[in-house]
This record gives structure tokens, sequence and C-alpha cells, in this order.
């Protein structure tokens, strides 16, 4: 699950969080998330891990402010992050970042 | 293993890798990069997350640029890329992304 590097500039969502113990569906609405972000317009590409102890970075690459400002207000997505903050990550980070230069392999 | 907000702007360091299955050495090296880059000027923090399937995503934070390229052109990180190309990562992205604004939780 590696993106594209395409050429920059464009923005990088950096999102790094601790997991509860909680499940109430949260794979099944993480996933959803991962495939509603990529029909928005903009969207570029996103990267995930989690580790076995819960705690993940997900960074998601977008086109520019618009298009992360559509995203972050999309209905269903907005619904997600509520549940998030309530019930599925322990703490959270979230950083939006200019990508100025790529580098890479494989 | 969550890094600090601090106040924008300042860089991150957007590392995304596929392992291959050598591990000749990979988790002492891996542990001692985390413990050269925070002795260097201008760090900030780091997080990192690696998934059972070998991905993982490492960022990590510093003030600016020429703490960026001192810490990319240090010796003993020098040599950990090299081997890093050669034998641990099938493949990877590098990203260098500014810092525009933050927000968190916990």
């Amino acid at each position: 699950m590696m993106a594209a590097l395409f050429d920059p500039p464009y923005l990088a969502v950096i999102f790094s969080s601790q997991r509860t113990e909680e499940d109430r569906g949260y794979g099944r609405v993480s996933e959803r998330m991962v495939e509603l972000a990529a029909q928005q317009p903009g969207f570029l590409g996103v990267e995930s891990a989690r580790d076995a102890e819960g705690f993940g970075i997900t960074v998601s690459y977008w086109k520019d402010e618009a298009s992360v400002a559509a995203w972050k207000a999309d209905l269903e997505h907005a619904a997600a992050q509520r549940l998030g903050k309530d019930t599925w990550y322990r703490a959270f980070r979230l950083r939006v970042a200019k990508v100025e230069r790529v580098n890479g392999m494989g």
C-alpha cells in the first residue's frame, strides 16, 4: 500500500493515533473511509500502517487545500471522526503539511 | 510513541517502506538510528509504525532544512541508508514536507 510519488507541491495529511481496546465496527469504518477518500476530488493516494501495540500512522495525499477541506467536511467522514474521538482513539495527532520534494525506490 | 505537536512551521520527513525478508541487524540499526536522530540539532520528534506485512511509516520532525540536511548527511546514517537500499527495503518513498497546521487529542 504505497502511494505514487507525484510531482510536488501537494498536501500530506499525517494522522498518527493510538487505538483504544474498543472495536465497535472500527475495521469496517476504517476500510470505508479509505474507499470514500479515494472517491473525493483531489485525492492522490494514502499509506497506512498500524503496529501490534495499536499505534498507527495514516498519511493521505491531496491536490490542494480545497480537497483537504472538502474531505474533512464530508458528512460520512465527519461522523467517523466523531466516533474516532469518542471511541476508537486514546490519542491522535493530525498534521497538514505541504510536500516539497520526493524520492523513492521500487 | 507520539511526538509533541509544536507550533508550525516545521518540517516532516515522511518515510514509507516495504521491508524485504532480510534481517541482518535491521532491528538493532533501526533502534540506533532513532537514538542518533534524537541527538541531532533541530530534531523535534519521531513517530513510527510497521504492520505485520512489513509495511511501515516513519515520520521524523525537524526544526528546519539545515537540520534535515545535516541528518541526511550524517555518516552513520548514510551507511544505514545504503544498507536499507541494498538489503532491508524492497521499496520506499521519502517525502519532505512543511507542516502548516496541527491538531490533536490526548
